[in-house]
């Protein structure tokens, strides 16, 4: 498809093949996984990121583990991989994504018999997962272009594009649609301190789809608003409630406020693996704070100077209230609450 | 005095010193002013930044400009010196101090004879400025922690400390005062992209002075307010027009909206130097846009990838409306408007 050319997991010749974007956009470097702990590791540290992607790897990783733990002779494989995904489901607390993946496949694995080899039909699964969240995110690219009006001026956050997802992106993909239906007049995306998905993940999968975009500093968004007429503030998210409050980025509550006071509308793209009904509101979500170096040092070079703490949490929640639109791909539901999305869910469109 | 003991700008031995902060916090380099062109390359560089600091560093060259165009013979140096008054007040348009200490100068050019040396009137005056910013920050710093209760979370931005100023610091000088008074709980400063006037200088200036801070990403500021009990935001100022409206660093604004959202109150320090009385509201302020490598790199090394572009406007407006307090050496502006901020100035206390 146009505008769409970047794929971050790739499954091939029966191996697991991640785009590490720790070292995007300097280097295009692929990493190969042959082990499940090599799997944990990537997730840990941000070889591969973003909350639908993250879910598509662990499940690609459960594949990877039932392999090696079905060829260990005289080991019951279901048992012996409980630990490899219990490994995986430890790699990250606040995307959703990774456990709602994890659970596809343990239920799978619940129904596989013993004594067959499970890697065909776990890889079939995990193929599924991936190709359909693809899906997902072209029909919610639909839904979510279908609400900005040409000539729109449009701010995203952090990288929600290919690289965060199967392919085509969750807010990424509804701002490649607009994009390709002619409606943007101008995108910015702000640099996403500390580990700068923006600048260095979004701007470098846009600029391979020739899509412009003008970043910014976190700090000149309300300035942004303030001076221009920005329409539509859109996002990803980490973890939706069943109120529809939204864990996303750090800095996506700040946005949501700032958006509000300036009459800019606020989008959350996310597909329905994002939401988490069983948790009453986003309190209630667990927010990942990461060491201090990503803020303090840039790569191996240091920013501040020894001697000074920080507290660099990942994610923040940004109430319902805030949100104009959650759009996944079994609809759009407009100033979210307990009842719609759980009117969105009990329907059986997909 | 305790808890301060940085100067970032010098006059020694008939040459002005000043320390380099593009290099902090990695290297404590000085550099050596010789002419004025070097002293309006510092100064547009950023050697030297902070409105009182900008303002200062062009008093002293005006001493270095008038130096020279005296020992020029046969050129009347009040004519010839213009085009160096020219060339400074070119070198950065937003912060008011540079003016104000220009004007300072040109009018004690005016009533010196045109057949004697003026270095060292000239230099009596701008050491004066010099220590009269350090009397007003000390001042300033007493007025504005009488306004914190103990027990306080307080979080600044950018960099407002002696590195800023003639020495003591404005917002800075406020936190050194409350934290000497011990009325600080916790800390916290954000890193300030894209300069990192947070991580690399405020985060220096206070280790030096066994001040502890914690930094967070900008992005972090709405999630900081939304989890812990922040009483202030406390900020500096490059230009504070006659209603009140206050220009300084892109993120201001944006932390000024988020505080009145959750309750945090928010405070200006400036000196009177910093007040523009002859505009009327901050859309008139003159609003800086630097160059987009200060976003797309750090150093030499590239964050984003070619093909991008970046918005960098270095400073933004925030109402009046939106501050609980300016504090100036004259004294403390409570919801500040144009009848009071005029009070004040006719008020001459000082």
């Amino acid at each position: 498809m146009l505008f769409d050319t970047i794929r971050a997991i790739r499954w091939e010749n029966d191996h697991l093949y991640l785009l590490d974007q720790r070292r995007l956009p300097q280097e295009r470097h692929t990493l190969e996984c042959t082990q499940v702990t090599q799997v944990a590791e990537a997730i840990t540290q941000m070889v591969v990121r973003g909350a639908p992607a993250i879910g598509i790897t662990a499940a690609y990783g459960v594949v990877i583990a039932a392999r090696m733990r079905y060829a260990q002779a005289g080991k019951p494989w279901k048992t012996a991989i409980a630990q490899d995904i219990d490994l995986l489901a430890r790699t990250r607390p606040t995307a959703v994504n990774l456990f709602w993946a994890l659970e596809h496949m343990r239920e799978l694995i619940a129904h596989l018999p013993e004594d067959q080899d499970p890697v065909a039909a776990l890889l079939h699964l995990a193929r599924q997962l991936h190709s359909d969240d693809i899906t997902a995110n072209q029909h919610m690219g639909r839904l979510g272009a279908e609400l900005i009006t040409a000539g729109a001026i449009i701010l995203t956050h952090c990288n929600t594009g290919s690289l965060a997802t199967g392919g085509f992106g969750t807010a990424l993909g509804v701002i490649r649609q607009a994009y390709a239906d002619h409606k943007i007049a101008k995108l910015f995306a702000d640099e996403t301190r500390p580990w700068l998905q923006g600048s260095r993940l979004t701007a470098w999968e846009l600029v391979q789809d020739n899509i412009p975009v003008t970043l910014i500093a976190e700090g000149a968004a309300a300035f942004l608003m303030q001076q221009q007429q920005v329409q539509w503030v859109i996002v990803g998210a980490d973890r939706i409630t069943a109120n529809g409050d939204v864990a996303n980025k750090i800095g996506t509550y700040g946005l949501a406020v700032l958006a509000r006071q300036h009459g800019v509308k606020f989008m959350v793209v996310a597909p329905t693996s994002t939401l988490d009904m069983s948790l009453p509101e986003g309190a209630a979500i667990p927010i990942e704070t990461r060491g201090e170096s990503e803020l303090l040092q840039l790569g191996p070079q240091r920013l501040a100077p020894a001697g000074v703490a920080a507290w660099n949490p990942v994610f923040d929640v940004t109430p319902a209230g805030l949100i104009d639109a959650i759009v996944t791909e079994r609809g759009v539901v407009t100033q979210p609450d307990r009842q719609k999305l759980l009117a969105m869910m009990q329907n059986s469109v997909n």
